[in-house]
């Protein structure tokens, strides 16, 4: 029986920030103030789209893969955190002043404002860091197919979170900034998105693919899907950052437009924009149907097209 | 048959520079401008320390684990690539307006100057994650015991790295400069520098130890003649920025005097500093002699001590 997507995510991002604060450091050998730094961005009420991506991923493929739906969950649950810490970092990283120089994320001051530029660069530095250790580490266990799965999974969110991956996709949007929205064409625009947002989302699904152990067909097939959901989350990101307000969305809002940015609004207008959200909508779902693998996945994709926030 | 150690690391410089040139990303997903800021500080002549470790850890254990040292070599290739640019980000993100805002690194401006901070923030964190996607991808083997000492090393590395390491160290740099240099007593100072610049050099040490499959005991001693090694190299490093003349060093000598920093020699003077340096050296070959370990690593010990830049 499929819980609804509601009830899901409530229990499931619950599992994620018992775990996230299980596997953070403690003051200790670690100074007081990184655990601190490292806790204030990463516990100020995220949506966790990333870890439900890895679980949901996990869920859908154990049924044939043959593993227990509860065993895939567990061995996935140290991915799923990890993934998450990546996030985080990027998001304190990119709001740092000589980046996207935001002073407002989940509606409070950024790492920066509070713990000053330093603090924050090293706090990213630590979130990232740990979240490779954490995958290496975790689920602890001899068993050697385990571990090639542990290493494929490290391997696929480390390629994401690279220099061909997120940290690519910031560097185009970074210079793309100085020289103007209309700077990329279409083809440089999805290529930015597929790259800053995007490969993580893929990296996500597949390291929770990975660690229930998915392969060939199977694991294609969740790449593909998450190939269009992640560009579909970006159009509907762009989009609310045209039309969100500031206090709901807890970010700055209109903050990309005023920047100069590029995104999908200012090069297609909203209409259009919407359309291609769905239409990548619809690709995402298609993309599970040849491997019929269902649980959550199509839940999330109805979740991301009609998120406000 | 022992080489000399010059001729040594002569060798072991050149497999080391050209598997990071062939590990590292080109240009096509990852953006021109990323594999350029990467490589500037990375190939800006660095002495490779830690790389260096790496693989000497690796030949010295190989023999005590019926492990050739040629395989050993190829095995620990890879997290010593790694470890050198975990190193290189460490640098980038120290030089940085925000932390140490120093302007010259092995003798040329550094990355922030050269490519603005925004891009020398990211082409340091593509530099850390880099290095964990390679030790989790190389040396690629179906061996489940290689995938198993993989993770080990991977773990070892990244604990080293992050916030109980390096990253805390940083932290405790970055603060006490911001109240002087005497705010820190000596255990303090210590416990700092084990972090700052001693845990990553350990990590090194024991990553060539473990993919060269050493454990127990033989593990235990490469990691406590690194500990002292680490040591006795930060207080020759804070000895040389007191008396380097910047020219030589490559780096903007009397730095950290002049930023008020926790240094040996500001607490216990020059030649006190010194036969503090020489003891920790003495300490770290002692740590070898129960498990008769040797190859290259008491000739590191005498090359650490006797380094002038």
């Amino acid at each position: 029986m499929t819980l609804p997507l509601d009830a899901w995510l409530s229990a499931r991002r619950q599992a994620v920030d018992a775990a996230l604060d299980r596997f953070l450091p403690s003051p200790g050998p670690t100074p007081p103030i990184v655990c601190e730094a490292m806790r204030y961005t990463l516990f100020a009420g995220g949506k966790r789209v990333r870890p439900m991506l890895v679980l949901a991923a996990a869920e859908a493929a154990a049924p044939r893969t043959g593993m227990a739906e509860d065993e895939a969950l567990a061995l996935a649950l140290p991915a799923a955190c990890a993934v998450e810490l990546v996030h985080t970092y990027s998001l304190v990283h990119d709001d740092l002043p000589a980046m996207d120089d935001d002073s407002m994320r989940r509606g409070r001051p950024t790492a920066h404002v509070v713990y000053g530029e330093g603090m924050a660069i090293l706090a990213g530095d630590a979130l990232l860091t740990e979240a490779f250790a954490l995958m290496a580490r975790e689920p602890a266990s001899s068993d050697p197919g385990l571990a090639q799965r542990k290493l494929h999974a490290l391997r696929v969110v480390g390629e994401a979170a690279g220099a061909a991956g997120m940290v690519g996709g910031q560097a185009i949007d970074l210079q793309a900034a100085r020289t103007g929205a209309h700077a990329l064409d279409a083809d440089a625009l999805s290529g930015m998105h597929a790259r800053k947002t995007g490969a993580l989302i893929r990296g996500s699904a597949c390291a929770g693919g990975i660690m229930a152990g998915a392969a060939g067909p199977l694991l294609e097939a969740i790449d593909e899907y998450a190939r269009h959901l992640g560009l579909a989350f970006q159009i509907v990101d762009d989009i609310l950052d045209v039309e969100g307000a500031s206090a709901e969305l807890g970010k700055t809002a209109g903050k990309d437009a005023a920047a100069g940015k590029p995104t999908y609004p200012a090069r297609y207008g909203l209409d259009e924009s919407r359309r291609l959200a769905a239409e990548c909508g619809h690709r995402a779902l298609a993309a599970l149907e040849p491997v019929q693998v269902t649980g959550q996945l199509p839940a999330i994709v109805r979740w991301v097209l009609g998120r406000t926030d």
